[in-house]
């Protein structure tokens, strides 16, 4: 399994709107198979083992991070394969949240005499598929806040200059967390005060949806782009419908400021420079009313913090159950 | 020389205006003798390692971070000490920029006959004594500016309150940070909004010395405490003079802009709680006008950063040369 979950981490932001799984057929020859899922259109990981193994599959065992699909989507299902391919055994991760599957696949597979093993390293796997798992269980996208800042807490000068807050390695970061994401979102004022063309030129990697919230100039370096508008709590549900399980938002301070104040956060990554703006009329983080007295203070976890280049990058957590 | 300059950690915030300094004997009778700094008016330490050592400093070798004095003051000159013990080497980390010493105590010993090492382990006792080097070359004290803040940059909620921002672990390492100090600066707002007493409660080790700049109400915690005022520039030489090496500088947002903008802070040490404070209404850092374009960004490097509690502590300092 934890090949499996290596196999998988290698598709991660490639496989949109399907989950970035990975899989491992354990042949009857002592050989190892590999399979992660294809770009949206290819194979599943687990198709792709199994065609890798051939006749080494009769009466042998298949690892899979995810549970297996029973469902005809653009692909077969891949239930139909691993039965036909003769496996005497089946090891999943995790079960699918996602109402076409959710534990029909696993029955499936019992149904027709296999033995199936589920929930083989399931923290591992979990944490590796949660921002499919949460899309998937509450129809919203995996939201991830970005900010790039100085220490005491600015994200711009006050004339609106912020190129470049943080060093050279924490942009190369931030466009391999957008290579990750699925879509990234900005507001309106940004594009006018920024023109970001929102790419991931820094690594390799596929480009990520762009998103505009309100209208983009029509000159913009982010066109093509979805422009959409309204309230959040209606867009993302439609986002997730599009097929965006991963989310980058990226600014400016109002957009991120809607984002957190009405919960919809999911990770937030701080990307701090060791530089300080020195006053209080450079751009704040967050715009508007935030925590009235110490008591309506929001507060996280952190659960990573580690040196990027002369920066430092933190990742805060909302606490389990807030 | 190494316990020399653990000798010298021991006493760190005890000995001002006097330097925190350890020394050792190695004695004749292959023992080691150890010795610090005791408290303005008692020893230095040279001269505990000494005593303690007894007949076994003739032809012994005595080892010191800090170039010993040759002048008179409320203890005899340690290099007459030295002198009659009979050594026949002394080993000594950096000379004394203090002008009353200042080269005058190696060469009186090496006109007495003894063989002189300086410079041993040079850095490492740079790096400790650093605050005091620099207060004695600069007639400056050596100025640490804290601040406890959440991860976006406020130090307070709009209403003023900001107990507890960080964790209790942070607190007591404050405190630790305080009893380093010879002494405390607030601002008269300050004293008026929270009333602090700005003693070292939660740790053991001596209260620093308090000031106030402007005027503290009658019945503050802070008293007894010195009531100063007017331009830093013209404050800090005088504090210097009164004996203060080491300034521990705890805001608010007006007097920290003060020294971070006349470029007076040679530590800056941020307290960041992983939390978030989501709006621009809550009290920030700093006041005033801060840089006004991202040329302008004052750029330190940071020095430490580790955990402490549920919060991250970051050690910034000036890059060297601004």
């Amino acid at each position: 399994m934890n090949r499996a979950i290596e196999n998988a981490a290698a598709v991660r932001g490639t496989t949109a709107p399907n989950p970035w799984v990975g899989a491992v057929v354990l042949g009857s020859d002592g050989q190892i198979y590999d399979g992660a899922t294809q770009p949206p259109g290819g194979l599943h990981a687990e198709r792709i083992a199994i065609d890798l193994a051939g006749e080494t599959t009769r009466g042998a065992t298949l690892a899979t991070t995810l549970e297996p699909c029973c469902h005809e989507g653009r692909t077969s299902p891949c239930v139909d394969h691993i039965v036909e391919a003769g496996f005497s055994r089946v090891l999943v991760g995790v079960e699918d949240p996602d109402q076409k599957v959710s534990g029909k696949g696993l029955q499936a597979l019992r149904d027709a005499g296999l033995e199936v093993v589920s929930g083989v390293q399931r923290e591992l796997v979990e944490a590796q598929l949660e921002p499919y798992l949460y899309q998937r269980t509450t129809g919203m996208p995996w939201v991830v806040l970005k900010v790039a800042l100085t220490l005491d807490g600015r994200i711009a000068a006050p004339d609106g200059s912020s190129e470049w807050i943080t060093s050279e390695e924490a942009r190369r970061d931030v466009h391999s967390l957008r290579a990750r994401c699925d879509a990234i979102l900005v507001g309106a004022g940004t594009v006018r005060a920024d023109d970001p063309s929102l790419t991931t030129r820094l690594v390799s990697g596929s480009d990520p949806q762009r998103i505009v919230l309100g209208k983009a100039p029509p000159k913009s370096a982010v066109h093509p782009c979805w422009e959409v508008e309204g309230q959040l709590n209606a867009l993302l549900p439609d986002l997730s419908d599009r097929g965006v399980v991963d989310l980058l938002v990226e600014g400016g301070a109002s957009v991120a400021s809607q984002f957190h104040a009405e919960g919809l956060v999911n990770e937030y990554i701080f990307y701090v420079a060791p530089a300080l703006m020195g006053g209080d009329d450079g751009r704040p983080v967050f715009e508007g009313p935030g925590s009235a007295t110490m008591a309506d203070l929001w507060r996280g976890h952190i659960r990573d913090i580690r040196s990027i280049g002369t920066d430092i990058r933190v990742e805060l957590r909302p606490i389990e159950g807030d």
